[in-house]
C-alpha cells in the first residue's frame, strides 16, 4: 500500500516529528511504501490563490505533484498540533490546495455547484494524531472539540474515505519524557 | 470605538468583500475609526514560526503592529468564506500569529502553561460574516457548523470578548445578484 504522511508541527524534534517517524517506521516494517512531507520544512505555501479555484485551473508544479501523490495514495496519516480547534495555518492551506474538485471530491456532470459533491479519493483508510495542552474534559465541555467534526465529517467522509480513526495526545507541555 | 475589520476571500470584487465595504462604511457613519485588513492584499504571511511562540519572542513589525491595533481594538470584525468548515489558510495563521500570549490571553503568574488561560482582549465586540455553498440543513446535519463553536468558544470567548454575533450567507454559488 502506499501511504503519505502530511506532518505540521513547526520545528524538528517535537512530538508530531516523533509521532510521524514512529508511524512512517511501522508502515514501512509492515511493507508499505510511505511518503512523508513534513509541511514546515518543504517551505509549503498554504495560500490559496483565486486563479486556483475552477476545476481545470493550471496548477504550479508542488501542487500537481502533492494532488498526484494524494490521488494514488491508499492510506494518509495527518499528523499536527491543536492550534485554535484547527491545524496550523500550514496545513490548513495543504487541505485548501490539495483537496481539489476533481482530485478529491466533484460534482455531477448536471450540477453547477450547488449540489452535493462526491468524495473521490481512493484512499481506504485516513489516521489523524493531534497534540494539545488542553485537558480532555475541558476540550469536550468550553470547545467541543471541533478538529473531530472537521476531520472526519467535514473532510476525511466529505473525500469518500470509508474509514477514519483520530488520536488526541494531551496534555503535552506538562507531559514527562 | 476602534473597529478592527479583518478579511480573507482571494479575489477583490467578492461578496466577503462587499460585506466588508458594507460593513466599513455603516460603521465610519456611525462615528467609529475603522480599519480594514484584507490579508490576501496585504500578502500576510500566515506560518507561525517556532521561534515565535514564547510570550516574550521578538516579532517581526507587521506582526507587531497587527498585536498593537488588535489590543487596541473595540470591536472586531471577521470576514471569510467557509473552506472545510475553517477560515482559508491566511486567516487561520492571521489568528496563529496575532492571538498571541500576552496580547490576547495570559496563563496565571504560577502556572507554567497547563492551567485555564485567561482572556485580555479588551474588545467589547466581535462579528463573524461568513459565505458558503453549503445548505443550512446540510450544513448542521452533515457538518455541525465546526465554525461555530470555533469562532464562539475556541478564538472570540477564550479571548475574553463578551459579545459575539455570526451570520452565514449561503447559498453563495447559486445566488442572484
Amino acid at each position: 500500500m502506499q501511504i503519505s504522511v502530511i506532518l505540521a508541527p513547526p520545528h524538528p524534534g517535537s512530538f508530531n516529528h516523533a509521532t510521524a517517524d514512529e508511524v512512517a517506521a511501522l508502515l514501512l516494517k509492515s511493507g508499505h511504501t510511505v511518503t512523508v512531507h513534513d509541511l514546515y520544512r518543504e517551505q509549503f505555501d498554504p495560500l490559496l490563490p483565486y486563479n486556483e479555484i475552477p476545476r481545470d485551473a493550471a496548477l504550479p508544479p508542488e501542487i500537481a505533484l502533492h494532488c498526484r501523490e494524494i490521488a494514488a495514495a491508499d492510506g494518509i496519516v495527518f499528523v499536527h498540533p491543536d492550534w485554535w480547534g484547527m491545524p496550523p495555518a500550514i496545513m490548513k492551506g495543504w487541505i485548501d490546495r490539495v483537496l481539489r474538485p476533481g482530485v478529491a471530491y466533484r460534482f455531477a456532470e448536471t450540477d453547477p455547484g450547488e449540489g452535493i459533491p462526491v468524495g473521490i479519493l481512493a484512499v481506504k483508510a485516513a489516521l489523524v494524531f493531534n497534540t494539545s495542552n488542553t485537558p480532555v474534559e475541558r476540550e469536550q465541555e468550553a470547545f467541543g472539540d471541533p478538529l473531530e467534526r472537521i476531520w472526519k465529517d467535514c473532510i476525511i467522509s466529505f473525500c469518500g474515505v470509508p474509514l477514519f480513526h483520530r488520536r488526541m495526545f494531551s496534555v503535552v507541555v506538562t507531559s514527562t519524557e
